[in-house]
């Protein structure tokens, strides 16, 4: 292995000095659009809470992520870093990180980060594994933490421990998921090296703050079914998470993504969002400010029902398949485009996905289709044609497009979501005993600080309550304001 | 006094002809935009799920009311009536509702109605006892069900209760309150009558479904100190009433009441919304679509950072109250605008509340100032001269505007908020058992029935979950389609 | 009938007070609502340049048009007045205009109003003769200026000077239209009175101002066709005019009228507006604003490919005759909504005209339809039941809805035309020499001075052109800025 | 100057292959979003009405040129083309068009290309100079028609033809303008080869078509004072050229420059629109449509009065210039933020250009600040650092930011523009006789048509007027529909 590209401390070499300092420019200007970060690393200085802190992180390899990296390194935490996803490391992010504020290339002082663009799923879950191993030389066997985005990290530990204990790993035969085969052939691999490895990393960890839906989802059913190893943190349900993250992060990125791809003009043209959620509403938004006409798709009465008092058409896609020039997928479910809506559209259509997996828009079908053939116009955009001699424009191959086109969201949107993250590793590194095996979203108290740590940066100028108000609608002065299920 | 069904305080008469049937025309028109009482009626039909339920109501008097009254007997209720507040009674819709669907107006087959426009508070405390007491001859003392807006009626039967349990009403002087005092004399005066009138009326008392968030509020606190006589469930927290009423009904009658009242040209004006809650953002919405410059100001982080990724500026009202023309307060709390801050504002600035009570603006500080002087335009608005020579325009006497100045929510969306209610009746009259003492929100797959059955009116096509697609995302083909804590 | 001056056809009293006080408590709170009129009476305080002009108007006789007509006379001039629509006076503000600022009911020192709401055709046509005929005292035949809105006084005047010089009248037998029998009947009673009546009128007068772009059009063809008698102005066509009356206008206005006549909650509902002229444009994007979806109907293809390019569903009226809520016309042609189209539309469907006269939607086809019956809701809203059962509800009967149902533009809409109207009879009257007969709109730079006075009442800071800049760029610094041909 | 990277068809080398392989999907691509262009080739197939004209074409050679220069030839032009401006050629566009639809690499049989990007003062004129010649083998001096983007070309024609008219061309040093002298020393050298070279060449010329504001400017005022050597066509004030191009284009292409080159969340940030024109209002839209709070400068004020009736804050720049976080400049004009401006700006704000020239920004000036120092972060956005340590992030130099950071117009805008293109060099190729020496706008029906050959695209179905209805105002069913001063 020693000749891949691994961006660690350990046996590592940034080749590309430039690569390096475009990514320490990049971070820097990063820096003054992550306002709630950069206030955290401020209000923690001196206190340190996370030292003692060893964190594995699994979180896609951006340059955003690079100024969370730096603000859990400064309030004193040990950091070990990979991707949760094979295309989404920025290598120049990777390679700052490596670095780090105060290192040169020859002499990096940064995070060890095992992550580059285009892994192979070996290389993905070796990266994974070895995040999860401290040094030898450190005495710790893993982390005393773990920050999850998919809960890919979450699941090697839980999966190595109940192989652990079940004496064995099943065989690479036992399943058709091809990603399941890698995984099981490293579990293999790595408890024939150590057979307690695995629940001597899960017995050190405190706990893991979980940064999605998918891996928020994973948790709960871990718990409600008795296999969770250690408490957790919904970080995707903070208000200034969930609301912020999927609706004002989608509204930039799906145009960027779209143009980047394509270069059409949105103006005019009939636009299908399947799905209202919050990443819907942003989409849409965002699709309408540009002018288009935009069509929503829903199966859920009241998110349409909001929809057409946003002055939108609900209908289903069958409907329209044949209308539209643009199709994005919000949905988190899978199956929503298929084979034969995509046979049916107009030339050129424009397909992608900004919800979650590649299957949302069902690619193994079109790839299926007999006689289409692919032509790949440039990274992530091909066109497929049908034998009818009718094309359309899919982007990157069915993945999150805002990820695969643009840059994924701006950092200020990242600020908010990273803020919850890095508050939530305070919160269960320092007060464990407050947080019994579970699954928790942060306090109300502590969402609305996330919030306030991004007004002075839009200039936005709080009213505050007098003694008076506060008592009239029973709260405090200082909040929290509303109740935990006030829907915002 | 009548002990017969009254329209006004002397004796019963749907004197005017015209009013009545002007208000039939109007309930006939109203009932196509309120289709999700006219599927409830259909549905309910046969089963007649409230067959035996005396339900009594108090919840402003109007046209919508009078549909959801109607749908109420249509499912076999013994329906009384009387309005929440003193000014909301439309005339002809009581009328309407007296005579009822099938009767005339020397034969009236409708409801007792005990409301009119511009009631004092006296004779608006006697229209709610004379509702909750039922006629002699039916054998029963009073409702078994409440429906109510505000808790006006849940309130009396508890006060009646606590000061018949305690033995003693206390004395008339021992509030400053104006309308506590009225509320003591009537209840001295009903004890002296019946010393055992509301212990009775209470224990009969199956349920309460409350509308408003003020009545909610009062209900979690008397469940908290352990005084609620009887389960509530909460309506005002449904998702199809909170975000739909609040949020598109603001959106359509705030700029209905500034047109009403002002013919003032929104476009172009600067705006100041306070308060960015549903009802906030409703109002910003609208008055942007219709070309004012909105500024927000909030006491939330969340909201206020909500109000900014929105595009509006979010600053304190000291900082714009001399540069804005138009002030809406929104927030529920008060003294949001001040005798003080009104001082300050441009000639013929327009100050109105759409959220709450009419201590939003601080109407007594106005009225207090040295050397004002208030001229009435026309009803509902009028034009406050300070001594400077400036003067300010104030909507419906700082009471809610789109009531005062305009007909409050439309049908369509206050369908929507009964639905929620007849539901919530049939729920607590029909599954009493499921329902102990405390107060609940309506189950998500109710809420989500609200919204389907409103989609048909406005041509929106629902997408259907495969079985394969709701088994991918854990829910049930038919819904509920999303978690508790989900936000919309 | 009277020699007076008159508010009806009965001799003169303002016999109610209230509504002359209620008329000057509007006009008062209008005023501040103008500041382009106030601008110019302040400027031209001195300078009077009006004295000596006989300005005769025929224009909607509202709270606005009196703050016009008070301006005209703050300048000098001597004013007689009538509407152009048998329905569009407000009493309030022609009792207030007869009664004056500082005149009373008892002793008005105002200006004669020949105009009241709900004339007669013939009532209309003798107020409009009347107006043009001077007080004999006064020693003039008739005016020496003509501010007109549709063109009716000019008409007039044209006609009288046209059959007096053909030595007689056609007879009323001549046409089926009932309006010109009308006008033919007059002019042969007018002709028998005195023979040379309208030479003697016409030679008068200096000049016309016309408002609207029917009358616009009149006072082309009669330039091209050689029968104009006296030099215009093209107030319509000045941007502040037509681009703000008709876009901003109706933005407005469309809402306020569907509001007043309905109630029916705009959000969600599908809307067609007939028509993306400016008119059109402002309806779109005002009820987009408050949540409907709009379709566009369109005959020009750049208007259509504009409103393709502002996001809007564009089709034919056909396509989604039954499928659309809500209806508004707004093309200034007729026939545009059929009998047959509304045959065809839903139950309940709003129908409305914000463009033209009443055929723009096929009233008279409608009343023809077999078997039709029209329920009268309310004034201004009648419901047309089909024999098949379903009905649907026509606005103001077909006429301009804004105006029928609501209070027409607001006043600082009409203070951007009304200045127009000022300036330019200013123009005529002072500089006749520059004006020989023909058809003029306003130099840019009196249209650019009409914007500027409106400026300072929204906050607007301009900025202002170095010398350089203004010499890089070829303009001057104070304007005007832009070529003629300029679209803004 | 053999060793250049010229690419035309003569001493040309397409060295790379991938390159014109690109050029060729995207034109492929392209196509399908030109749909003006592609209905004028098949319109035209048969006629040919281009056989015989010799078009030089000086505009930005992207891919959306290369569409409009295939279709030039497809009419049966001979076509030479530059670019007409240093940056602007995307080199994959160029190699694709010398290769053209039929040829390879090896093999080209496309039209001839003098362009890159990136070209020096000396090689852009040298271009210019080097596409107006005619291969000598043609027998022709030079082009019969031009095609022209700010009018480089025409100006070069008319400059030579000054000079040897006068006998001499003016010493280098006669000007302090850098481009200027460029010039001068190409004429010295190119009439020393030939002193009849550009007489003979303008005599040929039948007129040209002018696609820029900046070139139609030059273009009247060489009318005006007599110099102008054959009759012009003014493409730009078309209305679907200048209302789309510049309003819906931009709509587009400012998102995507600020996206592309910063990465930065538009939402809740505060920006300045410097100017309300098309291209104002286009990019105030569009960075509202994505959240961001907008406000605008304005010199005229009628252009003010829409800003803020349109809902922005209109104010100077000096009032908000600490603290916006983006700059736009849309003015055409120079000097628009000084130096002084930008030292006053709030950290890592983001200047850019959208309107005409780099001197819009004063980038000379803030060059000139001491002290001050520029990082480049990548291509296109430099980081300017003050000696106090706050920076802005400047785009393009100060250049068009939608071409420098992103791609420019989309194809379909660019399909209106350039459809105007082709149709206004039918015009005066064919028609000679009707276009005397002038400046022309295209008439209406010509402007309609081009609309009307983009409504398919869109799916937008055009209403036919009755026979009746176009009687009824005055105009054929076929149109034109408006007046010519009718501003959309």
């Amino acid at each position: 292995m020693s000749t891949r590209p691994v961006l660690s401390a350990d046996d590592f070499k940034v080749a590309d000095l430039g690569l390096a300092e475009f990514g320490r420019k990049e971070i820097r200007l990063a820096e003054h659009e992550m306002p709630g970060l950069m206030a955290v690393r401020k209000e923690f200085a001196a206190a340190q809470p996370l030292a003692g802190a060893r964190i594995m992180g699994s979180l896609h390899m951006t340059i955003q992520t690079a100024v969370l990296i730096e603000t859990l390194v400064e309030l004193g935490a040990d950091v070990r870093w990979v991707s949760c996803n094979i295309f989404s490391t920025q290598d120049h992010a990777a390679a700052a990180v490596v670095v780090g504020p105060e290192g040169t290339v020859d002499e990096p002082r940064g995070v060890p980060v095992f992550a580059w663009k285009g892994e192979t799923l070996e290389e993905y879950w070796w990266c994974t594994e070895t995040a999860l191993r401290w040094p030898a030389a450190s005495g710790f066997a893993g982390p005393n933490m773990i920050l999850d985005d998919g809960g890919d990290a979450t699941m090697l530990v839980h999966k190595g421990t109940e192989y652990e204990k079940a004496g064995a790993v099943p065989s690479v035969d036992s399943t058709d998921n091809e990603e399941l085969k890698v995984v099981l052939a490293l579990l293999q691999r790595s408890l024939a090296e150590d057979s307690t490895r695995w629940t001597t990393i899960g017995r050190e960890i405190k706990g893991v703050t979980e940064e999605t839906t998918t891996g928020v989802h994973r948790l709960y059913e871990m718990f409600r079914n008795g296999s969770l190893l250690f408490p957790a943190i919904n970080v995707n349900d903070s208000v200034t998470k969930s609301k912020f993250d999927n609706k004002y992060g989608c509204r930039h990125s799906v145009i960027d993504g779209l143009n980047r791809a394509t270069d059409v003009l949105i103006g005019g043209k009939v636009a299908v969002v399947c799905g209202y959620g919050d990443v819907g509403k942003g989409c849409a938004d965002a699709l309408r400010g540009q002018g288009a006409r935009v069509i929503v798709t829903e199966i859920d009465p009241i998110c349409a029902l909001q929809a057409a008092m946003d002055g939108f058409q609900v209908t289903t896609l069958e409907d329209v398949v044949d209308i539209a020039d643009i199709f994005v997928t919000t949905t988190g479910n899978f199956m929503i485009i298929t084979a034969e809506h995509m046979a049916k559209m107009k030339h050129q259509a424009i397909v992608s996905n900004i919800g979650h997996f590649d299957n949302e828009i069902d690619m193994a079908g079109l790839a299926r289709t007999p006689g289409i053939q692919k032509i790949n116009i440039k990274p992530q955009v091909d066109e497929w044609v049908f034998p009818d001699g009718h094309s359309i424009i899919v982007l990157a191959e069915g993945r999150l497009m805002n990820l695969g086109c643009a840059t994924g969201h701006p950092s200020f949107v990242m600020s908010n979501s990273f803020t919850n993250q890095v508050i939530a590793q305070i919160e269960l590194f320092t007060k464990t005993a407050e947080y019994p095996l579970g699954v928790y979203t942060l306090p109300k108290h502590l969402d609305e600080k996330v919030a306030r740590l991004h007004l002075d940066a839009l200039g936005v100028k709080l009213t505050k309550l007098t003694k008076e108000q506060a008592e009239y609608i029973g709260v405090d002065v200082e909040g929290p304001y509303k109740s935990d299920h006030y829907r915002y």
